[in-house]
């Protein structure tokens, strides 16, 4: 399948992320309030995208770490299809937000955010538990202090997706950084400060759509 | 010293907060924000409570995985004293968030959340960036599904503290349960639904307050 595009919304308002959304909202498959927009404006931004878009799926970047069921009730209650966990979360949370997802029609989900030290045999256990999606993560921070996508980051994507999860892989992706991953059956591909600071957002959301395309099709 | 008192206020809105706090704000030290009510309402509470309480420390719990500086700015700015990262979040994101501290003329400070496998090693890169402060938790989920303070629980309080931590205990402690930490040097403790959810909140944090004066004097 042709891995979805997914833009994060890291803005510091509604307002300012509406504002670049619209230029591009109909070249993307994923809508993701980011944790930058949750702090600001708590879940509001997912219930503005919900009435605005009620066709997308949008994804709730709130990064869970415990009280997975009530975290996943406010997300789902202000229309988000996907939530976030921690990937430190204790498995009991994100069971917790799992089956919540299954209380409402729609087919809401939730994701495993891969940060820090964890393992394949944790990786196990999630999907044991039920959870199939993982978002695979260069840190912002660590990309700013110069740290690249290396030949072990694609290993271990691809290790996750012959595991049979739904992989997405972020941080800091370029259009040029997609091609490491062509060999990979890869779920979706997010997108951020690269087509919402470009000077033609849609243009570049097209090119990164084009991109996509050309290596999975 | 003797140990803080912080309630956390797990609310899913400022205004339910705001009537549990007032009942026992005086007794308290440390007010926190927590996870679910920035969900709910981004920092916005936190901007009110440090309208309400400008002496008090007050304590952004939004477990930081990225974006470190970004979201400092965002919890300092709104009035915060200090805010939380997940452990698992790279150490470049809590040294951002810890350096944003410093643009500030108050103490602001920066508080690790200890969820999943964290190692001892990856503490002492902590310490040596500058970090701190730690919260030692049992998971809401995990403690749901019947997991206990256990004796391994202590030991690793007992070692972060003598690594040189400040450190903070939380995740749905009784009062019967401090005397479990009554020899070690710990900075601040942590109560919710006990004081929250109590029949005379005011009560139960006085009874709370005088267990720690009565354990650690």
């Amino acid at each position: 399948m042709i891995p979805k595009l997914q833009v994060a919304l890291d803005n510091t308002s509604t307002a300012e992320a509406l504002a670049s959304l619209r230029q591009y909202v109909d070249m993307i498959d994923v809508i993701e309030v980011g944790t930058i927009l949750h702090v600001a404006e708590g879940v509001s931004p997912v219930r503005i995208l919900r009435a605005l878009y009620p066709e997308k799926i949008i994804l709730a970047d709130i990064k869970g770490a415990d009280a997975g069921s009530i975290l996943a009730k406010q997300c789902y209650d202000a229309g988000a299809t996907w939530m976030t966990a921690i990937c430190s979360a204790d498995v009991e949370t994100m069971r917790g937000m799992k089956e919540e997802a299954q209380n409402y029609e729609d087919s809401k989900d939730v994701q495993i955010e891969l940060y820090g030290d964890w393992t394949f045999e944790l990786a196990q256990q999630w999907l044991d538990a039920g959870l199939k999606q993982v978002v695979y993560h260069r840190s912002r921070d660590a990309e700013a202090s110069g740290k690249g996508w290396s030949s072990e980051d694609v290993e271990k994507v691809k290790k996750l997706s012959e595991m049979g999860f739904k992989v997405t892989i972020t941080g800091g992706l370029k259009i040029e950084d997609l091609k490491l991953f062509k060999s990979i059956d890869i779920y979706c591909v997010i997108a951020g400060r690269s087509i919402r600071d470009a000077s033609n957002p849609l243009q570049a959301a097209q090119n990164f759509k084009d991109e996509i395309k050309r290596l999975w099709s």
